[in-house]
């Protein structure tokens, strides 16, 4: 049966990189895999449109899609919007929200070819492999209620960090799984000694933890994590937490490596329909110029065939590609490094679907 | 007229680096410093002698003092208490509150004599010095409604957001004033993309700015701070943001510096009362072994007598003092390299003495 992939190029270098994972969807369908493939606006550039940053187009197109390829959305020019509801980011959200997709998963691997490009020094990124399991649909980005309102003669904004235990087990679940088939350890993270939200957190994650006796739980304060990132990132293998702290955890991790352009990531619902895209943003600085990274895009392709179109095979094939051009010394601005061959955008994705 | 000085030695490691602390200022009085220093329980200590982590003795003696001299507190051994409000942090929590202590200030300086202990590479940490101010009592650390309810047949917890814009003006301004004495580039840094609390926290900053025009106020999402921190952390000078933000970017940042041992904090309000506290934790691993640090708590002293006595003189002193044990190649364990010298706790205590 044909399966429907969605792409939604977004805004700022979304379109570049977009087109370049596309080709290599091409490529795939060239040797078999069975997909149509539909594109459709989101974010800044379908508020430039439509008037709103998700159409209602978009959204059936997207609830009808068994896989959503999505560049990045966001800029400056639409962060003076007043109006919080018309944003690009309430595009993302809200396909996250609406599509239940609630597990995100964002590896942190340093690929060796880079480890140069880290901050950190070699030693201690050199294998790094971590993957932050970040729940999506819940905590403070969604909680209710919220907003901006006048108390005793002047203003106050709120926001409701919320976790129910359905919620906190069902995030809980697809991390000791995902542990089952790694390093078999996880670090949960909370801030259990200051909000309640994460006291429940806690409690749930033990709970949980007996039915996954071969994964050894731990917990860690949200402080703490983030040094431990810093200081001595491959202590971790798996790590869960909610929303807003995996937003901020998952960027610094990926940032260690030195090389988030080269970065996937994948959202999953409980049934399998997945949205993948970079874990790098827009970056509205560099848009247009045909140097973007593509590379994390393409990655995101593959983490598809993976997680939802069953084709392990396809993905292993275009991460082998990847990983060609990288030791063939083909590098987009981003990660230049004297010695290797600086590339634009279009030139990566020729050089990966040679590869390929 | 004799200022009056609390030291709260609190759990873990707290007792010993505060006992190598108040011999510092001890010292001070020697030279002339007109204090009266008192000691009493706060965390875990005073929740095992008196059930509770801020005692009403407690309290009041902090309100009485001119200035506190905080160890540190928590640990394991009280990690378990179900009552939150029993917790060892609640007793800092509390001081916080009580004596509206709401500007955190939380300098990460990397000691050139110490740079290459960072994970960092050197290029990137050497002469790093940021300030990072942080409310200290308001946000979700604070904010009601908060709890864990049955709702709807589950448990489910909460916790609230919130700040007001006298709240958001008043750590403003003083990270607006600190800015003018600094390099005169502020960050603020929100969710504002998210959050509608942080959006009123960018208008405030934003409606704020004018007043200081030789002060550059940028702003910056909290997850793409988390990733320039790791990045490029030299592009900071000073930053300003809410108490779980701050939280997270302050440790994140005192570990890039790679000897968060060596690193002071205060907390200050409205009348220039001030707690002083190293930026490290009570440690509990190495609680009673006698090779803690000392030197972020002796660290803090300066910076009470700067800050909350007026003795910048005799800051500079202690500061001085401590350079010289390290130009003399003395180090505690956690920040031990070949070639220097591993002191204990009390042996850092008796080199910064005669160096003074
Ligand atoms: C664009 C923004 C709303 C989004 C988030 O905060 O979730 C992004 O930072 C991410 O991590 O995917
Ligand atoms: C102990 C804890 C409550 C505290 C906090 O989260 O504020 C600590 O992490 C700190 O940063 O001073």
């Amino acid at each position: 049966m044909t399966q429907k992939i969605l792409v939604l190029p977004g805004d700022g270098i979304g379109p570049e990189i977009t087109a370049q994972a596309s080709r290599i969807l091409a490529a795939c369908q060239a040797r078999g895999l069975d997909v149509e493939v539909e594109e459709a606006l989101v974010g800044g550039s379908a508020y430039d449109e439509h008037g709103e940053p998700l159409p209602a187009v978009t959204l059936d197109k997207a609830k009808a899609a068994d896989a959503i390829l999505l560049g990045a959305v966001g800029g400056p020019k639409w962060d003076k919007l007043e109006d919080l509801a018309k944003r690009p980011e309430k595009g993302l959200l809200g396909l996250r929200k609406n599509l239940g997709l609630f597990a995100n998963l964002r590896p942190a691997i340093t690929y060796p070819q880079l480890a140069s490009a880290s901050s950190l020094k070699p030693e201690l990124v050199a294998g790094l492999d971590i993957m932050i399991v970040r729940e999506l649909t819940g905590g403070i980005y969604f909680g209710q209620p919220r907003g901006i309102e006048e108390r005793d003669g002047q203003r106050v904004g709120f926001n409701t960090y919320v976790y129910s235990e359905s919620e906190i087990e069902r995030i809980g679940r697809v991390a000791f799984e995902l542990a089952q088939k790694r390093g078999k350890r996880l670090c949960s993270v909370d801030k259990a000694n200051v909000l309640e939200v994460t006291i429940l957190w806690r409690e749930v994650m033990e709970r949980l933890a007996p039915e996954y006796p071969d994964v050894e739980l731990s917990h860690m304060y949200v402080d703490n994590a983030a040094m431990q990132l810093v200081r001595a990132p491959k202590q971790f293998d798996l790590m869960v937490t909610g929303n807003m702290f995996g937003d901020i955890l998952s960027d610094a991790a990926a940032m260690l490596t030195g090389s988030i352009g080269m970065l996937p990531s994948a959202s999953l619902n409980e049934s399998g329909q997945g949205m993948y895209e970079p874990c790098h943003g827009s970056a509205p600085d560099i848009a247009g110029k045909g140097i973007a990274n593509p590379l994390a895009t393409i990655l995101s392709v593959a983490m598809m065939l993976r997680y939802s179109l069953s084709e392990p095979e396809l993905a292993a094939r275009i991460e082998a590609a990847v990983g060609k051009v990288l030791d063939d010394g083909l590098r987009t601005a981003d990660i230049a490094s004297e010695g290797m061959r600086t590339v634009s955008t279009v030139q990566m994705g020729d050089a990966v679907l040679a590869a390929f």
